[in-house]
């Protein structure tokens, strides 16, 4: 059997990677006059006298919604909000097991965007946090700013900021390595999706100038604006300053960095020897990267990370969901700023130690299950 | 301390009365593999093809959402939706140590009944049924039928038919011991608001014909339709069929049966003496009766229900949902009919034996754990 094989075999057998649980005996009167009526009638009071009440009274504050329409799961692209039922469960599972969060699958039937704002405005009471997944860009984008103007809770669009801290976290390290400053490299950014728009923001947030965005088509520029959606304005707006019109082949020569959120095989050998000294090769495209561990390191590339689980420095976003939450949520934030997120790809950075900076590991492992507690930390310093 | 600060005291230390857990390991590479990327993605390509497969595939099958706007909590009414929290996850405990069924709390920041029934639509896709909670009549009956119409899962508002169903067992075990036939018999019905009107339409059912239903002005009759929410005319409809005008206490001189859901010392002991032969009383308003259980029994009451622990013949609903939930979503029913609610008070009323009937007990104890597989057996039954 393959792993995707055993996977749904698996499933059949937990049917739901999930469940609620009590936290408390029900088992007699006494009990059920506490947990229920009429003792609980006491804490709706308390809460009907001062909301707050409600971080200390209820599950609310650490509880999160792992919110999703379906729109763009993993790889496999619209296939609806009931089919990404176990890519959510899933990601509850993560949130539980990393960071100690309940967390609560909620599938849309609707892909309309204001309606999605809508329904998530109007069950956000329920919740301490709310983690967008799987929804597809531009759309994602723009979903995400609504709400987080609307509500006073943390939201959070994981597939554009997750990857992007991990991967700022691992290039902080990488350019250790290699003896770099961030204002000073080139970067060659394969993809212009709403991963590619965080890691772009990141990248200009940490100093780097130089960045040469690639959509299929081609490099991003302000010239050709009017062909763009929203995201792709945007990167376009903050890369390519020169407004140079370059191959992939030819940006490459010119790069320090190549960081690839795009598709499998969309760069060869040739590119990564023609690259500055030490090159530093993030191929995040899953399951088959831009370039392969093995290609790009036999090429002469000096750090490599893939999102894959076989190599070293796997570009995992679990790495940073978890304990940028758990540091949200514990601190009672009301939005997780560009400063927390900051927080969370030093404080991954911090986490390796020079002799694996060494051996050219530039990220904690996935299941080093100390990350969490030190990124949620770093990340509650940051909230006023 | 008395119970409510014995509540609010255990409730600080919970916080929180559920959690979500995971049902298998996430410690290897192996196991994230599995139960996320890459091997969720069979799952999630079996559902794309037939979205059955989620029954098997994902929690969905086993999973409640427990929803309210918090209109109408507990007695204490319209407290908004965070205030009704503690109420909601109570009850999300109740479904999981009933009927073993996971429940989620979901709190509506809205009040208005087509926006309710719009987002409850667009969220359904995640759940196997729909508990309605606290939501103030007569909304809640426009709501639940909307819905109802909408959605292929059931949808169950609680505080309507569930007492309803616990009030019919304990009737028909009530007039075994009397021995009196339902289409005989003469009841008086204290509460015309949602719980009334369901337990009206089940005593139809039931083939008791003669009903007198009072709310807070005085009896209830077509004549004065003009004057009452959709709810009150459509109890007015189907009771009080000689359109007589009479006080609660001439209509308690004419009744075999006293039902209440209205407030508390509302009939005296004057009534239940002038009633027919071996009166029945149940009076459930919480935490006070209509009259008390002592009183009742010495004004000669044979049969006495109340809504508290500390009484026989507690009249609850937690004997009714979890069990006909766990029939329903196990059935893969796509709605709860008549006919299933009924089969559960029928279920219900034959868990007493003749021993018990003998003794005035005319429905089992809320802490018999065996109930919700009996009612969930039968009402399974019913599910075509």
């Amino acid at each position: 059997m393959n792993i995707y094989e055993k996977a749904l075999k698996a499933h059949g057998k937990w049917q739901g990677k999930i469940s609620t649980e009590l936290k408390m005996p029900l088992d007699t009167k006494e009990d059920l006059s506490l947990a229920y009526t009429p003792g609980v009638a006491e804490a709706c009071r308390e809460i009907a006298k001062d909301e707050k009440a409600m971080d200390v009274l209820t599950w609310k504050k650490n509880t999160v919604a792992v919110i999703t329409d379906g729109s763009a799961v993993l790889g496999l692209g619209n296939i609806g909000a009931k089919a990404a039922m176990p890519v959510m469960e899933g990601k509850c599972a993560l949130f539980k097991r990393f960071a100690d969060i309940n967390a609560v699958p909620l599938l849309l039937d609707t892909q309309d965007p204001d309606e999605i704002v809508n329904i998530i405005k109007n069950i956000a009471p329920t919740f301490g946090g709310i983690n967008l997944e799987d929804i597809s860009s531009p759309r994602c984008v723009a979903i995400e700013e609504a709400l987080i103007d609307a509500l006073d809770i943390p939201v959070f669009h994981d597939d554009q900021h997750g990857t992007a801290i991990v991967v700022i976290a691992a290039l902080i390290n990488a350019l250790k390595i290699v003896h770099k400053k961030a204002e000073e490299i080139t970067i060659t950014l394969s993809g212009a999706g709403a991963a590619g728009y965080a890691i772009a923001r990141m990248l200009n947030q940490l100093g780097v100038y130089n960045i040469y965005a690639f959509h299929r088509p081609g490099i991003l520029s302000k010239n050709e604006e009017s062909k763009y959606d929203d995201v792709k304005k945007e990167i376009a707006r903050i890369t390519n300053h020169g407004e140079e019109i370059l191959t992939m082949e030819e940006a490459m020569a010119k790069s320090d960095v190549f960081i690839g959120v795009s598709g499998p095989n969309l760069i060869d050998q040739n590119m990564v020897r023609s690259m500055k000294k030490d090159p530093i090769i993030f191929a995040m495209a899953n399951p088959d990267p831009e370039i392969s561990y093995e290609k790009a390191k036999e090429a002469g590339a000096r750090v490599v990370g893939t999102g894959r689980s076989d190599y070293p420095n796997q570009i995992n976003n679990v790495l940073a969901f978890p304990g940028l939450f758990k540091g949200a949520l514990r601190s009672g934030a009301k939005k997780i700023t560009e400063t927390m997120k900051m927080a969370a790809a030093k404080a991954l950075a911090d986490l390796v130690d020079d002799e694996e900076l060494e051996q050219g590991i530039v990220i904690p492992s996935v299941f080093n299950f100390e990350v969490a507690e030190q990124v949620a930390k770093k990340v509650e310093a940051e909230v006023k």
